[in-house]
């Protein structure tokens, strides 16, 4: 049953599925976890009832659900939840929850190796990068960097557009001769610089940037040459939300838990030769070697996470890749930041146009002292964690791959809505 | 619905819950998951169809699960597993996943410090101790002990009683002066030493100990008394097993993958006092002062596994607390062992008698050539993972607390049979 369910979801790209009074997802869905082998048929039958009446079954679970516009942890789709809850108690008729199981058995080797697998072709990765499953989330890796790429006393360069870019250039001087090339923060971290007029230094080892900055909404629509060709990205809230060249890269690594997974695992993509110099002070676990050569089990990997992140890249090739994806993602940003220029400065973005963040969407209110009532309204319409990063006030709606369009239909809705009643 | 459920496992300790045909595990798990706000009636009917049968549902079920003995990611009891896919789509009507929350919002802070409060409870931890919720596995805490407690130059003591004793000895020479007082390794790694003839380095800043080997089965009774009064334990394989005194120790630390919770969630008890000593070359990630002050929240912490390990400390103090759990664990761990030496050598334990582990039981077959067919005949009667640590060959039972009774019941009547059939 659990396979029947699997290529069922595939079937059903767009999370149609969800939409449709189909009466395939409860009994497959459920019944997988009733685990009756005998009266199956009084369960059926119930469901089958249902289907029959032509209630709306799937909208009501829907409905069930907030639109929840976090920055991450973030909304996950709704079919690779159902299909998680389906699987939980007993994993392909293993027997066990794949959160039981050994991370040397054949069953959890089946899922990573298939998530790896499928991670390559969504991004098309080459065959001399390395994909590493790890922990600690991208703040780890702020220090596994320098660490494990230059000796202390060599330069690298750090193009800062925003909070995270700043966090990983202060963690970068402890192990090597860090410098800030550029940074927004005068701006207020709203812009990007133009690459031509960058002043890398001349013997970098490598340039830093971090692709999409959750906080403040600035995200790299195409990307600098460095001098000595090595570009590392932070690409933590917009992996897999665009097809990305990962040849240009030296090491693109980002955080699960906004687009491809819960928090608890960070996927490094690293190019194989820049594995295995590590500076000696550097901790077993922030070596790229080690999970290199163990294919990321040379300790307990996250393994429920890694799971959970395989289930959304066999969602997102469902839906036809990345290129699809980003199409809807285009059309969702799209919708949104019209609604704010369009309000008559009623709302503001910030940011500068042309580096507007698909992901992430800052804005503000012309009258501050509305914004606490806007989230308050909006969380009594079910849209909530619409609130702005602590450290830069105003509002955030996030919108990574997972916020179906509705969401943001509802949203805009609403903004425009509140605008009438305020304005 | 979540609530009732909830209170439902509380009241049912020895996951008799799943034994019992009662009519509320069914209409509470499932149908919260079915978000069906009319027409309820139809599937209710159904399953209360089901208990007016007096059908064995619950063991039908636990007949689908095989018993698990993995070292880690391990068996979780099964009421855990059942309650998690009960609130995996919908978490107590927020309309969102753990998976999907904030770590910063309301709902997920009520999950973290139920938690955490739950264990302080269980170990009946000093308010003068922090409890951390961190990632990496103890592999990273290797690193991170050494780089938060001493100077590179200070001296620092290793009991070292199996594999993971030397690897954090390994891992602690490259940021301080460690030193091994003692190895069991001449002996295969199977007993303790006594306390009383320890050398231990005069100025030596701690004593580390692996309080449990999961690869050897040697497990301490009782601990030493370090010089300058500072033990820390690695207890990743026994942590929540059994009673023991915090204020003995500087640190306890644990990957929650054996008795606790999914691989990913790593629990750091530490004295206050010890905090905000960290070397210069300490990346943030590894320094306890920052994840104390921020709460474990200083970045996304592995919200699922940390909610899972709150399930599993819920379990444990309806189950009585730790003594209660210690008794089970006993009876299961004479059971098996008891079958090994009344075996009249078929079977042989090469641990010494007084500091055999109450949670991993390795032993090997009088005949080696025996041992695939052993567990190969074993998986066949479902029970699987019992085949050895690759590096010390054999076969061995982790007996965790989620392993019931029956598990074990199980596994000694098909060691008697083996037996019979191949003597």
């Amino acid at each position: 049953m659990a396979t029947s369910s699997h290529s069922l979801l595939l079937q059903n790209p767009n999370r149609a599925l969800l939409k449709t009074p189909s009466r395939s997802i409860l009994p497959t869905t459920h019944l997988n976890t009733l685990k009756l082998p005998t009266k199956l048929i009084s369960i059926r039958c119930a469901a089958t009832t249902q289907t029959q009446d032509h209630r709306p079954l799937a909208q009501t679970q829907s409905q069930d659900r907030v639109f929840n516009f976090a920055a991450g942890p973030a909304t996950l789709p709704e079919n690779v939840l159902l299909k998680a809850e389906s699987e939980l108690y007993n994993w392909h008729g293993s027997g066990m929850s794949v959160m039981e199981m050994s991370h040397r058995g054949k069953e959890f080797l089946s899922i990573i190796q298939k998530a790896e697998s499928n991670l390559r072709t969504l991004l098309k990765i080459p065959s001399e990068y390395a994909v590493l499953f790890l922990q600690g989330g991208a703040t780890t890796q702020f220090a596994a960097i320098p660490l494990n790429l230059v000796k202390p006393d060599e330069p690298v360069d750090y193009l800062v557009t925003g909070s995270w870019g700043d966090k990983a250039f202060k963690e970068a001087q402890k192990f090597s001769k860090a410098k800030v090339i550029w940074s927004g923060k005068s701006d207020k971290y709203t812009r990007i610089p133009s690459f031509e007029g960058l002043e890398q230094s001349p013997d970098a080892k490598y340039l830093h940037i971090c692709a999409n900055e959750t906080i403040h909404g600035v995200e790299f629509k195409d990307y600098p040459t460095p001098k000595n060709g090595l570009l590392l990205a932070d690409m933590s809230s917009n992996f897999c939300s665009k097809p990305v060249d990962v040849s240009k890269f030296g090491i693109i690594y980002a955080g699960a838990q906004k687009n491809v997974g819960p928090s608890g695992v960070t996927i490094v993509i690293i190019r194989k030769d820049l594995i295995g110099n590590a500076q000696e002070i550097t901790p077993i676990m922030l070596e790229y070697k080690i999970h290199a050569d163990n294919n990321s089990l040379y300790n307990t990997p996250p393994c429920y996470g890694i799971y959970m992140c395989g289930l959304v890249f066999e969602d997102l090739l469902a839906q036809g890749g990345l290129e699809e994806v980003e199409k809807k993602n285009k059309k969702k940003a799209e919708l949104l930041y019209s609604a704010i220029d369009g309000s008559n400065g009623f709302y503001r973005c910030p940011v500068e146009r042309s580096v507007r963040s698909l992901m992430n969407v800052p804005f503000t209110l012309e009258k501050p002292e509305l914004e606490a009532e806007f989230v308050k309204e909006a969380a009594k319409e079910k849209m909530v964690q619409l609130k702005g990063h602590r450290s830069v006030g105003g509002m955030r709606a996030s919108i990574y791959n997972a916020m179906p369009l509705a969401g943001v239909e509802k949203l805009v809705a609403f903004m425009k809505d509140f605008q009438s009643r305020h304005a």
